[in-house]
C-alpha cells in the first residue's frame, strides 16, 4: 500500500504542486491518514504518534497484522491489541490509492494545500487535542491566519434571532478590528454574522467546514465563504470530496475549540452543537464566555445553560471577551463606595431651606463634632453651602 | 433618661396596647433604640449585645459617661473607648422621651406592633447580621409570616422594563403560589411586580420600608401597600414617623437580604440599588441569584455585572431559584450523550436507498463486524430496516 502511494507518479507529482517543500513521504501519508481515519480517531493518533505517519500507515495497512510496537501496549496490553485490531478493520475499508489520489487532486483543483505538524505555520494549539488531534489539515486561503493571535471563537445556533445576530456582529466587528482572528463554522445564523463582520471590518476569519474544502457548505454561504478564502482562511481535516455528516460536525468543533484562545457562544438552543463546541473548549481548559439573552429567549437558553452548568463566563461586549485572554479591563470607577455618615448628613440638609449644626447631627444621628468636620470636607468639594442661618446643598437631593 | 421613658405612662400604656405581652422595659428600651440610633449602628449593637438593650440604653444616655465594661475595652480598649464616646454624641440629640412616645402612639394608631429578638416570631435570620442587627422591628401585617419558610427576595430596578417586570411577576407568582414568602422591597417596578404577582396567587410577601410603617412609600403604591398589610407584612426597623432617607434605603437592603433564604436580583442596571442588596446576600452567604437579559439592555447590566462580578447564579425560571435554596431539579433528560460509532453509522445510510453492510463500513470508517453488531443493535430500536438489498434508515437523517 504504501509503495502504491508514494510510487504513484500522479500523488506525488499533484502533492508537489500543492506543497513544493516538505517531506513527500510524510505528506502523502498524512493526507492518507485523512482519508482512512474518521476525525479523532484515536487509535490513529496514538499510532502516529508513536511511529510517525509514515511508519503508521505501514503497520495499519500491513495484509497481516505485525508485532505492535512495545510502547502501544505496556499499560493495557491484550485491549491496546485489540483496539488497533479492530481499527485495522475500519481502516481496510478504505484503504485505496485512488481515493488518497482523488484527494490530492481535488486539493490542487480549488488550490488548497496540505499542513502538517511540524510546519511553520501549523497550529501547535491543537496538539492539545492528544490523540484526537488531525493527522493534517486542507487549507484555502492564507495560512499565516491560522497561527496569527489572539484568535477567537465566535458561534452560536443556525436558528438565531436578530439580536443574535447583532450582538454575533457587535462583538465579531470589534475584536476583528482590533486584531484578532474570529474562528467559527460557517453555518448560517451566529457564525455567519461572526464572520461577515470579521470581514466587514478588513479583519481576518477562519471557518472549519465539516467537509472538504471543496464543498462550500452550506450551498447558500458559496460567496460568504469564497471572500473567507480571499481574506482568511476555510480549513478541514477531512479531504476534498469528502462530505459534511452529522459526526464530522460535532468532531469539527473540537477544532475550533483548540485552535481559538478563547470561545464564545452567542445564541444558542438547549441543545444546540455549539455547546459541543463549548463543552470541548471546557474541557481543554479553554476560557468560555456566553452572552446571556433573555430568558423568554428559547435561542438564548442553551447559552444560560453554559452558564449554570460549565461555569463560563458571562459577556456582554468585546472588552469582556478580551479579558477571556487575559487582557485586563481599563480600570472603572465604581461609584458605588458607601460613606454612611456622608450619605446621612446629605439626606438631612435641604437645597432650598438652611439648618443648624445641632439640628444637622439630631436628623443625621451624628454627633456635632462629627457634623462639624464633615461640613468641611463638603463644603471644600462644593457639595454644601453655609450662611448665617445654616447649611445647606449645593444641588437637589437624588444623585 | 431611662426613668422618664419607663416612668412615662402614655409610653407604658401604648406599649401595652400594641404588645399585650413582653418585657415592658425591654420593648420601651427597644423602641426608644430605634428611635435614637441610625440603622445599622455597630456601637448600639455591641453595647446591647454586652448588656441588654435596657442597661446598654442608660450607659448611653449617662449624663456622665460611666466607665465602660470590661468586655467592649478587651481587643483594642482605647478605639472602643473613642467609639463610644463619639456614639454618645450622636445618640444625645435624639434623646428626647417624646420622640420614643410619638414612635409607639404612631405604630397604635396604624395597627402596627414591635417585634423584639426573642419573640417566638422574631426572624433569628436577622441575628446573622451581628452587631449590625436591628434592636427591633415594627410590623404591620401578619407576624407568622416573617418565620414562614423559605422566604425568597425578589428584587430589582424601579426603572424597570416590560421584560423585567414580566419575568419577575413570573417567577413571583410561580414560588409564591408554591409556598415561598416573597421578600421584597415595595418600591416601583420589580419590586411592584413581585409583590403584586404574590397578591395575586393568594401568596404571602414581606415589604420592607426605609422609613416608618406609617408612611406608605412610594405613594403610588399606598394601595399595594396596604394589601400587603391584609395578606403579608410592611416591615421596618425605623420608628413611625421616620423619613425614607438614602442612608436608611441601603441600609433597609441589609434586612431584605439577611431575612431571605435566597436573593434574586430580576433587572438591574449598572448601579442599582439592588446591586447593594446583592452585596448584602453574598456577604451574608445567602445564594444570590441573577436573571439574564438582553447586553442590549441597560436595565440588564446590574444583573450581567452580577453574574461576573458577584459570581451569582444565573436563574431563569422558578425551579432555578428554588434550587438557589436546595431544592434539587428534576432529572432531566440531557439528551446530548454522544455515540460516535452509532451517528457515524447513521449517518452513512439514507432512508430512500439500500447500502450493503461492506459499503456502510467503508463509508462510516468503522470494521465490517462493527457495523454488524450496531446494525443489530439499531434494528431493535426500529431505527434501520433490512431487505434484500441491503440496509436503510427509517426516518429521514437530521433528528
Amino acid at each position: 500500500m504504501m509503495d502504491q502511494l508514494i510510487g504513484d507518479p500522479a500523488i506525488t507529482e499533484a502533492m508537489r504542486r500543492i506543497r513544493d517543500e516538505g517531506d513527500l513521504a510524510e505528506l502523502v501519508a498524512r493526507a492518507a491518514w485523512t482519508v482512512i481515519a474518521e476525525p479523532g480517531d484515536a487509535v490513529a493518533g496514538t499510532l502516529i504518534a508513536e511511529l510517525g505517519a509514515v511508519e503508521a500507515l505501514e503497520h495499519a495497512l500491513a495484509r497481516r497484522a505485525g508485532g505492535v510496537p512495545a510502547t502501544t501496549v505496556d499499560a493495557d496490553g491484550l485491549s491496546a491489541r485489540r483496539a488497533l485490531a479492530d481499527a485495522r478493520k475500519r481502516w481496510q475499508p478504505r484503504a485505496d490509492p485512488h481515493a488518497v489520489r482523488a484527494a490530492v487532486l481535488g486539493a490542487h483543483d480549488v488550490g488548497a494545500t496540505l499542513l502538517i505538524p511540524g510546519d511553520e505555520q501549523w497550529p501547535t494549539s491543537l496538539d492539545d487535542l492528544g490523540v484526537n488531534a488531525p493527522s493534517g489539515l486542507w487549507i484555502r486561503g492564507r495560512r499565516a491566519s491560522l497561527v496569527a493571535a489572539p484568535r477567537v471563537a465566535i458561534v452560536g445556533a443556525r436558528a438565531s434571532s436578530g439580536y443574535g445576530e447583532h450582538v454575533a456582529a457587535e462583538l465579531a466587528g470589534d475584536l476583528a478590528a482590533t486584531g484578532a482572528v474570529i474562528v467559527s463554522g460557517g453555518a448560517y445564523g451566529i457564525d455567519g454574522a461572526a464572520h461577515r463582520a470579521a470581514l466587514g471590518v478588513g479583519g481576518a476569519t477562519i471557518a472549519f467546514l465539516a467537509g472538504g474544502v471543496d464543498r462550500p457548505y452550506p450551498a447558500g454561504h458559496q460567496h460568504l465563504l469564497r471572500q473567507i478564502v480571499d481574506d482568511g482562511a476555510v480549513v478541514s481535516e477531512l479531504p476534498c470530496g469528502a462530505a459534511p455528516t452529522k459526526w464530522r460536525f460535532l468532531a469539527r468543533n473540537r477544532l475550533i475549540a483548540a485552535l481559538a484562545h478563547a470561545t464564545v457562544v452567542v445564541e444558542a438552543g438547549w441543545r444546540s452543537g455549539s455547546l459541543n463546541t463549548a463543552g470541548h473548549a471546557a474541557a481543554l481548559g479553554r476560557p468560555l464566555g456566553a452572552v446571556p439573552g433573555p430568558v423568554t429567549s428559547a435561542s438564548s437558553a442553551g447559552c444560560h445553560r453554559l452558564l449554570r452548568e460549565y461555569d463560563a463566563h458571562c459577556v456582554t461586549s468585546a472588552a469582556e471577551v478580551r479579558e477571556l485572554w487575559g487582557v485586563l479591563p481599563a480600570p472603572v470607577e465604581r461609584g458605588d463606595l458607601i460613606d454612611p455618615e456622608r450619605i446621612r448628613l446629605l439626606d438631612a440638609m435641604s437645597s432650598r431651606s438652611r439648618v443648624s449644626e445641632t439640628e444637622l447631627a439630631r436628623r443625621a444621628g451624628l454627633s456635632p463634632d462629627r457634623v462639624r468636620t464633615l461640613l468641611g470636607l463638603l463644603d471644600l468639594e462644593g457639595e454644601v453651602l453655609r450662611d448665617d442661618r445654616g447649611w445647606r446643598r449645593t444641588s437637589a437631593p437624588g444623585g
